[in-house]
C-alpha cells in the first residue's frame, strides 16, 4: 500500500545546509515532474544569488519576498509588512494546489519576530490540498511547526569556515 | 580582502537533508557558471532518481558507484571493488581541476566499511587544487575528515515521517 501525500519539513538549526537541502528537494522533485516554488523571506526581491539563476534557468519560479536583511532594516514596520504582504502570496500558493513542492526559505525569522501569526501560518499547513509538500527553512522552528512536521531535521553546525577567517564563497555559500 | 579557495564541506549525521544540501550547492554553483559533478557512492550505475534526471537536464554530470544497497549485496567483495573503482575515478577529478564543485554522495558508508583507504581520500583532498570544492556526506563522518574539513553540519533527525508510518514518497525522498 503505497500512500501519496505532501509532506512537511523541516530544516532548523544554527548549520549551514537548511536553504540547500531545501533547494535539493526542488531538483529532485523536478525530476520527477513535480511542480516546484520557492519563496524565500528574507532575500530581497531583486536578489540574484547562484540559485536564482539556476532556478529560473529550469523554470521553477522563485521569489525574494524580503529587503535584504530584514532584521538589520530601519524600518521595521515596513519589513514586517513584507513579510505579510509575502506571506498572502505563499499561503495562497499552498493553497491552490497547483504547486506540488511549496519552499518557504527562512520563514522562522518573520514568523519568530512576530511579524508573521503562527497560527494562521499552522492553519493554511493543516489545511493545505493533500498533494502539496511544503518545506520550510530557518532557524529556531518554532515547537508547534515541528510538532505539525512530518520530517524535521536540526542542522547543528560542527564547524564552519568563516569561524576560521575564510570570506563566504561565491556560487558555493549565496 | 576577499580570498577565493575551495572549501571542504562535509554533511553528516542520521538526519534527512545531506545528498539534498549537496545537490543544492550544485544548484547554486551552477546558477554562478561553476562547473559542478557528483559521484555517488551508493547509489547504483544505473539509478535514475528525481536528482539524475535534473542534473542530466542541467548538464550536470552524475555517476552511480554502488551497487544499490551495497551493505546488503551477497557479494561484499564486488561492492567494496566498486566502490575502489568509482574512488579512483572521483579522485581524478578532483585532481585534474577541472570541476569547481565535486559531490562525494554517501562516501562515508565504504569509508567506514573500510573498503576505501582514508589516509588515500584525505591525502587526495588535501593536495586539491586550491579553486576546487569538495562536498562529502554521509552518516558517521570519520573524525580526521571532521578535523581536515572547513564547514562540517551534523543533520539530526529530529522527526521522520518514515517513522510515523509513511512511506517514501518519490519525487521528494528519492
Amino acid at each position: 500500500m503505497s500512500e501519496r501525500r505532501g509532506l512537511l519539513f523541516v530544516y532548523t538549526g544554527d548549520g549551514k545546509g537548511k536553504t540547500t537541502a531545501a533547494l535539493g528537494l526542488v531538483l529532485r522533485a523536478l525530476g520527477r515532474g513535480l511542480r516546484p516554488r520557492v519563496f524565500q523571506f528574507i532575500k530581497h526581491e531583486r536578489a540574484a544569488f547562484g540559485e536564482h539563476r539556476a532556478l529560473e534557468r529550469l523554470g521553477v519560479p522563485i521569489e525574494g519576498l524580503g529587503d535584504g536583511f530584514s532584521w538589520r532594516s530601519r524600518d521595521l514596520e515596513k519589513s514586517a509588512e513584507l513579510a505579510r504582504t509575502g506571506w498572502q502570496r505563499a499561503a495562497e500558493a499552498i493553497a491552490s494546489g497547483d504547486w506540488d513542492l511549496v519552499v518557504l526559505d527562512e520563514v522562522t525569522y518573520p514568523l519568530n519576530f512576530g511579524w508573521l501569526d503562527l497560527d494562521e501560518v499552522l492553519e493554511v499547513l493543516r489545511t493545505r490540498p493533500r498533494n502539496v509538500h511544503v518545506v520550510l527553512t530557518g532557524r529556531d522552528a518554532p515547537a508547534e511547526l515541528v510538532e505539525l512536521a512530518d520530517t524535521v531535521t536540526e542542522m547543528r553546525k560542527v564547524k564552519h569556515a568563516y569561524d576560521a577567517g575564510v570570506p563566504a564563497q561565491k556560487g558555493i555559500e549565496h
